[in-house]
């Protein structure tokens, strides 16, 4: 293969202050590519199995890919990954924003961390330089107060800062990493993991320039944009994520009152719609994108600033419909609150809506509240409660831990409110509804996740370019409410796909514009940026790789077929809304996920990857 | 998906001479393409199981694809299909030339021959009409004769005319198809199917222009080869398949004197370099090809003219080294006498080749063969014995069934000189010194076939473009006597991407120039000339979709794991040459197939497609 990608690994050992660098072979890029799938590289290569995750044996790997931060649209994302301590398992999450990109110019492709720092510190990486520099007079503030500071320490306001928040000091089990204040590698609980290790923050700057090494293909994505691309009449521009509140209430499928319900009396309050005309006050955007679909608001009457960007559509769903909150500028302050402690809005609004309906029914009383009247729609108790969690206050200590734990510690039959897969809490999206999810919430790895592939209305959804996954064969629709063989491939063969892209690095916001082409450009993109000559089927094969590389992570810390569910509740009737009644056939799921497993290549019966499998996907050193 | 690739299929019933046209579904164009995954299709949506291969009953296919005749270099290859006489499987044989592009030029992607005539006829299709005519006066006719017969009975010397020989009239079970006297389906023995319905031939002509939907796709791909492509100095222009010849023999896996050998002393008076020298008067080509890897030559002495152009490696192998000749003209004889009679070079050789053996050994003597010497290196002989098969005269009446009838007839240990697998001949490669032909040899499901996959050399190979299937992920060389698990994934990789040129009716040669592009340029190819945003992925997924649906025919007929074998003597050591002393271990062979089943979505066990690899493939409706 033409030889031309390098890049170097930063390995830094916060116990031993040991900094060294390692450099990939060619083939372990090519097989890997970054994000995802590279971070399960080195954690299934350097991490043992059934270490504490809050301990100095967990390892905690940043990683960008081989097109991050090319001039590539929406190439700027980054993973972040260890070992989950929300689940146990493999944890993931991935970013974009500014950090990645500036982390290449630097010099360095990822960052692994090992070991457990005495005292706070922070990780200085510029220009191929890395030092340890000490974070004590960062530790217990609030993140903006945390990147102003940097940026004045460094003298730099051009410095990039990724920070754990003081939920991560306080080791909140669903604590995020955000980037820049406003760009969150949100789940899976990485912000408890660099908490415990004591690394308060990573920052970045460098100069070096990135440029593709066969610089025509990039620059024809580019020019795709240029040409074709009408940001000013996309809503995906003008309302961001937020714009889907609506139409999902409309369909039945905004969960309001902690899954109770699909539809939310108060939706057009927490709409993008609303958001636009009102506290927004312009589009952020990521490094080098041309759809911009981040969110920047402003609600002085509640201190909210434009500082921390603005809600997502997750946020808004967690900790407005979830929770029975309709005030768009409560949920703002909600965001801004979990901006500035950093936790992950999902898991938060979940906990926060699991303690409603516990009180709801008396298994919380203003006893263990401390006095707050936790009933749904109480918009200033979800403020506290943020506050009490990111603290470890009162009440805030017990949700802090998550649905799963609280819910066994709560007892009393608690666990039939807490919705969570492998103890991760459930995005904003619902499986009644969307059939698809009942597989990836079921199946992901980390434990129930959106980001797994697009949901079913994607596969529907009118596409003026063709069809997203049309090129992957997927050229007849399979209905929303379908849970049979169709929507099991269907489902597979996009998680594929949706799984290179958290491997590559790339935005799948941004190859929605570009439809069809959007696969056929990413191969031009990797390309373009490492003069390989790839192809879509070794792409998607990295997706799957990925895949199966999780689900190895998974066992070896000791989970089985049993742990791919769903919370009972799903399998109980929708109350309210256009899919009243609907529910998830258990049977029916089961057949699915055995479906699943062999399209996986996976062992129908137990759900473990086959030897043949990894044998295919170059895994053989994890054949045990 | 974009709707513009329409296509229509002309049925033709033998017994009672109704033609009717069939318009398949975009869909099924999409999902099968052509050629052999199409013919599959009709296969095995009409073919009864367990009909008697040379009765009415059995369905004859002759199957274009999307992108045959467009202006595409090498998209001039069509199939042919059905139940085979030699195997009791699935038959399939394709063929160059310009017959498949003026079929689509007369109106029709392909022809399904239903039942059985009283009388020769010859079927005529021209500019969308087809007409069943009276054969009788070219029945028992040599090819050349017919040819001539035909161009003057329509009074147009540019009909292309496709027919069955003298062997095929007489049934002999290895006879092949030819059109315009040179281009040859040759295995499988669809030339006895053709003959046991009466069908003599099928002429074609047509006007309509047939062109890319899309131009510009196609155009790319012919600038390509004006940009780089240098003809006269490449070795497959200048000496065709026939280059292989000498360094072959260096490595000792020139199959020689029944495959007891793989060197043969008498290498060079067979090889390419003295055809170039001595016979050959032209390069002759396929329909819109930048490589032209046929030959013509001229021997005056014995008769052999450049009207049947001249012999490939296969034919220079099977008839030349595998039965002890040395003489390059007396080959060319022979590759004279075979088109004459249209008989498969390859099983034909290798019938002859088993009964020189049996001869050496006293299972066959003179009373036997009328009085020949069967001595190795007779050629005298075997030029006797090809018109004797062609005329089921004598002994050629047994060897006209094959070496597995043949042997089961002889009896006294026989078998152990039969190189057959499934009843089909091996062709002139070794699996004792390329490793994964033990693979392709054993599992194929028209028999033992070299046209399954690369041969293991390519996998090694200097490509100054890239690796052919580098782009598929295969950037590590595999050693060429390796049947390790590498082994096997770089085989069944490469096995999907040959089926799908079988499918979509390209001809590999012309991928070897372009090198790593090639794959990328099939692919926008079909999208050129489908107007279809299809995407490798997909293609790849043909490729797999007709070997496993091959599998079903197979299975459907009877066959089972156990029929997956080699003939006893790849497993006993070569006897001389560079790799003297290898074989094929039963141990190891066995495990690979394990693997390359599970590879293949099959049963380790048994090797039958299991349901979730139907349903990935859409093949839900072969689910029984």
């Amino acid at each position: 293969m033409p030889n031309s990608y390098h890049g170097k690994i930063l390995r830094v050992n916060l116990t031993n202050n040991e900094i060294t660098v390692e450099e990939p072979s060619e083939v372990v890029y090519r097989r890997y590519l970054g994000g995802s799938a590279l971070s399960l590289y080195f954690l299934l290569r350097d991490l043992k199995p059934g270490v504490d995750p809050l301990g100095p044996e967990n390892i905690l790997v940043f990683m960008t890919s081989v097109i991050n931060g090319t001039s590539i649209s929406g190439a700027n994302r980054f993973s972040v990954a260890a070992k989950s301590p929300l689940t146990g398992g493999f944890g993931e999450a991935e970013a974009g924003g500014w950090w990645a990109p500036e982390l290449k110019a630097a010099g360095f492709d990822g960052i692994i961390i090992e070991g457990q720092s005495e005292e706070p510190v922070y990780l200085w990486v510029h220009d191929g330089q890395a030092e340890l520099r000490d974070a004590s007079h960062y530790w217990g503030k609030l993140s903006g107060e945390v990147q102003d500071g940097l940026e004045e320490e460094l003298g730099d306001k051009r410095i990039r800062v990724l920070q754990t928040g003081v939920a991560g000091e306080n080791l909140v089990l669903y604590a995020a990493i955000v980037n820049q204040l406003r760009h969150f590698n949100g789940r899976s609980g990485l912000g408890a993991v660099m908490g415990s290790k004591r690394l308060k923050a990573i920052v970045v700057r460098g100069k070096q320039r990135i440029q593709a090494t066969e610089k025509d293909g990039a620059r024809e994505v580019l020019q795709w944009f240029k040409d074709n691309y009408d940001r000013d009449n996309d809503m995906m521009h003008l309302q961001g994520t937020s714009r889907i509140v609506t139409g999902l209430d409309a369909s039945g499928i905004l969960p309001t009152r902690n899954f109770r319900d699909g539809s939310f009396e108060h939706a057009e309050g927490i709409s993008g719609q609303l958001m636009y005309d009102t506290i927004l006050t312009r589009q952020g955007t990521c490094y080098a994108c041309s759809v911009a679909c981040k969110r920047e608001v402003d609600v002085p009457e509640l201190g909210v600033t434009s500082k921390y960007g603005g809600p997502e559509y997750e946020t808004i769903a967690a900790n407005g419909s979830l929770c029975g909150v309709g005030d768009l500028k409560k949920v703002a302050k909600a965001n801004q609150l979990l901006a500035q402690y950093v936790i992950d809005s999902i898991s938060a609004g979940v906990s926060i809506a699991f303690a409603m309906e516990c009180y709801e029914h008396g298994l919380l009383t203003k006893e263990d509240t401390g006095g707050l009247e936790l009933t749904f729609g109480n918009d200033e108790a979800l403020l506290r409660l943020i506050e009490m969690i990111g603290r470890r206050e009162g009440i805030g200590n017990l949700l802090a831990d998550g649905v799963k734990r609280a819910a066994e510690r709560i007892g009393k039959g608690a666990e039939k409110f807490a919705m969570h897969v492998k103890g991760q809490e459930l995005p904003m999206h619902e499986p009644r509804g969307k059939r698809s999810l009942a597989i990836a919430y079921s199946t992901s790895p980390t434990g129930a996740d959106h980001m797994e592939a697009p949901h079913d209305i994607f596969y529907e959804g009118f596409h003026p370019e063709g069809h997203p996954l049309g090129p992957l064969g997927l050229i007849e629709p399979v209905d929303m409410l379908d849970l049979g063989p169709k929507k099991v491939k269907a489902y597979y063969y996009c998680q594929m796909a949706w799984s290179l892209y958290n491997s590559v690095g790339m935005c799948d916001f941004v190859g929605v514009p570009i439809g069809s082409l959007a696969l056929d450009k990413l191969v031009e993109h990797v390309n373009a940026a490492t003069g390989w000559d790839t192809s879509l089927w070794e792409l998607i094969k990295v997706g799957e790789r990925a895949n199966t590389m999780a689900r190895i992570f998974n066992y070896r810390e000791g989970f089985t077929r049993e742990d791919d569910t769903l919370p009972d509740r799903l399998f109980e009737p929708l109350e309210n809304g256009a899919l009243q009644g609907e529910k998830i056939d258990r049977d029916e799921l089961a057949e699915a996920l055995r479906l699943y497993y062999q399209f996986a290549g996976w062992d129908p019966d137990t759900g473990e990857p086959t030897e043949a499998k990894l044998i295919e996907l170059d895994l053989d050193w994890l054949v045990e």
